[in-house]
């Protein structure tokens, strides 16, 4: 094979950023060049940013994507230049928009390869906007024949998909015409071993090909997602190169160079960690702020969430704030004292006794003869939730929510109380993933106090509450969300499986739905699993199925 | 032609309530009988009720709604049923169901027929669960060939649909076939004069077909959409028979009876009205709840949901606090009380000026040298939100949130505090709707006080604030609204068109965009516009295109 020297260009893009995306791939058109790259190879919708949503309905936006295209193609002289994005479907049939590679060679648009398969499933939308393409074919680039494929495209030959058989298989359309490689433009986010499975993903398709398959991924938190790069190229034998996971990079690919694969064991908590601290570090940056508050309780959870903080935004950016009650217990301020200590983070302790006998006084007409419940519980919640509220307004904070999965699930926290903020940290991490991370984190020297991470966990509203006085333990809590929420079991497969009584389960199962109501008002929250309580899963909040 | 006696029975089915809605179904059936009906129709997804969301990717729910369709049929003797629910598209082919009628004759399964166009914009998310259907035919039915479309299959015939083309118009497909007759099942939401909007499809599809269309509509709140059911039969020369809107009903049409037409005219006023009351009434039937509780300011926008909610819940059932502060004028505790009063709702008043000195003190060592600003307005709104809450929590009651969609486009409202709430009532009114209702329901008498109708909007945050301190007139504010979210038109058309500087415009364009984070953790609004604040218009927080 001759000589064919393509760049892989890792970026992160902002979601909408036209005029800054532009100049990231035009930058990394340079770079190439700098590199006596043949081919640059940008991400999936690489110029508006994954997922654009709803802007890519306004004309004007369309309209401005085709003006910065041009500006691309000036900037590729003497280069192949692949890069994604939005574009009309000149037919107006059906779907007015395809998800498109522009292939430029030269300052010359030589075509667009559309993405053939659509994922509308989880937190994709694509039907919503986009027609499929209809051809699936090779293009002649610099005396090759390459084949364009973009993201899903690839993943239908290895049955990864989950409700959804599509009809086509692209990689399957492009074995009869032999290929020297294949080339895919991705927006794949993370979820917890992802990166094993687009491995395989990429590998069978190379296999089926007999040749290299080179993928380019976006990098970088948009919303809820968080990309995580790893963009690689791999031959029917396995793994040549790859990225780095959670940053930008640009690799250069030598198809004549030796071949030699080499095996990669991801260790999972730390690319969890590191999915995490970039979503906490784009969400701020990308929106302009820098500063993080949040309620430090002396528990695990908000005791995560300050390591993660202080990693994403460095530790002068970052307010803990402890605010005790009458049911606060002395080592829980001991805890978290010492936790912001060793962070180096800023560090209040403002109390909640004044406001909450405040309100106690107020409503006492009123509540009377009523016994003491969960509205008491909930005022003090939500007095800590007001007080961060107040610091972030005065002084521009976004408040980070400290609430886990499991209790995301079980509806076991305040609305408007720990559940404020604008930004949900660990949303999406069960009560034993936020111990495993918590352990993780402490490995060479603690970190998090052992007693934060060896305590019961409690909310501390009442004397001597236990999470546990409400809930079941959180092994059964956790086992039951990943079966009901994230692999769609039945309660009665559940049931069967773990040996748990049928009510048990049911009465979970009914938490989950039931709370729906509360997840709806529940900060954005970074989603680092299949299925997040997110946009990716759509329940309603008034049903019968469940309750 | 020969009798056939037709029954469209529109009913309100409970998302999910497979048992319940079988019931319902049966008893439209039997209704059915004693009216010597031959064929009874029901709405779309009648079954599963509409729309059922990822209920639908759960094996078990789909193996029981295959259960329901039993028992169904076995309730058809001697009649013919067509009934709505979702069924496993057999091939497995890309998504793995279909939307779909099924026809039923004397406890036989004559077959499905499914839904060929399928709505994937604004609310609509059918590519993420169904296949396109495959035939459009005719069906013999009782001596007689019927034409069975499914929604949406009547709208491409007319070209009412936005940002999409389908390929096929089912409606011509049916036009060699020559049918007697053509059903459709619909489950069509409610918006402002949407009413007119499906008259004119219909009668295009009549007028094309040659022959009279009856369309079947649900009725009935779930979530944020509110069915409105106006079933229907049309020819070619206009309506000839009409259900009722916003209630259950079945009427009977005979095709051999008198085919004459008639024009109705709707009060737009009164239609919206009678939507947001059904809206409400549903949302906390349906949930099991009966009493609701809100903050009345002494301002319009909480007047007109004490309105609503009096009408939908009854008077008993619902509860205004007036939460006064420092800053509150008396004329607004008076206009307050005396609507109270005259709606015979129960009525509270709760002082928040202890709690707020609580946290102005509590506040002061880090607030010290900070200003006055808009941290302090917001404490006051957030303490309105946690007395509301309080009163929720220990009583039971569900909290409405009285924001119109002016406020929230602008972010003219505070997060946990005027934004507490289980149901946001008039979140898709613009304040000139807000308006124009409000006269509406003054039209025989003063209702809500003319004082409360003629005073300029303020929020009473501080000494004689005022909604244009901060705002522009909520004219130009609702013609921006209207002209961006949902006519879609940009910031140089809007200054062009209306002769706004641009300026202006922009300025407010980039606040719709930079609240949307408030609007993500809003409660659940009714949506009675064809472009809410909701799930039917899906945009970043985190963007750079409009900012």
């Amino acid at each position: 094979m001759d000589s064919m020297r393509i760049v892989l260009a890792q970026i992160n893009p902002i979601i909408g950023d036209l005029t800054g995306n532009t100049k990231r791939i035009i930058q990394a058109i340079e770079n190439g060049r700098q590199k006596q790259a043949d081919l640059v190879l940008l991400p999936e919708l690489a110029l508006s940013g994954y997922p654009p949503e709803d802007f890519l309905l306004l004309p004007y936006f369309m309209k401005a994507v085709e003006e910065k295209l041009q500006i691309i193609i000036q900037a590729t002289k003497g280069m192949v230049v692949i890069v994604g994005l939005p574009r009309r479907n000149p037919s107006r049939l059906e779907k007015i928009l395809y998800n498109s590679a522009a292939i430029i060679d030269d300052q010359k648009l030589v075509g667009f390869q559309d993405k053939v398969l659509l994922p509308t499933y989880d937190v994709f939308d694509e039907r919503r906007y986009f027609e499929p393409g209809e051809h699936v074919k090779t293009w002649s680039i610099k005396g090759k024949k390459v084949g364009i494929t973009i993201c899903e495209d690839l993943w239908q030959h290895s049955g990864f998909i989950q409700s959804t058989y599509y009809r086509r298989d692209p990689v399957l359309e492009l074995q009869n015409q032999n290929p020297d490689f294949v080339l895919n433009l991705s927006a794949s986010p993370y979820s917890v071993n992802k990166f094993h499975t687009r491995l395989q993903v990429c590998k069978r398709a190379s296999q089926s090909l007999q040749c290299p398959i080179l993928w380019c991924n976006q990098v970088g938190g948009n919303d809820s997602l968080i990309f995580d790069g790893f963009s690689l190229c791999i031959g029917p034998q396995g793994l040549i190169q790859c990225a780095k996971g959670f940053e930008e990079e640009e690799i250069l690919v030598d198809l004549e160079a030796s071949s030699q694969t080499f095996h990669v064991e991801r260790n999972l908590l730390q690319d969890l960690y590191q999915a995490l601290v970039l979503g906490i570090r784009d969400y701020f940056r990308k929106l302009g702020f820098q500063k993080a508050c949040f309620g430090l309780s002396g528990g695990i959870d908000s005791a995560l969430v300050a390591c993660l903080a202080a990693e994403a935004l460095g530790p002068k950016n970052v307010l803990a704030v402890f605010m005790p009650s009458r049911y606060s217990a002395p080592e829980s301020q001991e805890d978290a004292a010492q936790l912001a200590y060793r962070l180096g983070i800023d560090y209040k302790v403002i109390s909640i006794e004044e406001p909450f006998e405040s309100y106690l006084q107020i409503l006492s007409p009123y509540f009377a003869e009523k016994a003491h419940d969960m509205t008491e519980e909930n005022l003090q919640s939500r007095i800590r939730g007001m007080l961060l509220m107040a610091l972030s307004n005065k002084f521009g904070y976004i408040v980070l929510s400290t609430g886990n999965k499991s209790e995301l699930a079980m509806g076991y926290s305040t609305l408007y109380g720990d559940l404020c903020g604008g930004l949900a940290v660990i949303s999406d991490l069960t009560k034993k993933q936020v111990y495993a991370l918590a352990h993780w984190i402490n490995r060479h020297e603690e970190m998090i106090p052992w007693n934060t991470i060896r305590r019961p966990p409690t909310a501390e509203l009442r004397p001597n509450q236990k999470d546990t006085d409400s809930l079941p333990e959180y092994d059964v809590v956790d086992q039951v969300l990943q079966s009901y929420v994230e692999e769609h079991l039945s309660p009665e497969e559940i049931a069967d499986h773990y040996h748990y009584p049928l009510n048990l389960v049911l009465d979970l199962v009914k938490r989950i739905h039931l709370n729906e109501y509360k997840r709806r008002q529940s900060p954005l929250g970074l989603r680092v699993t299949e299925k997040a309580f997110s946009v990716g899963r759509r329940f309603p909040i008034v049903q019968r199925w469940m309750c």
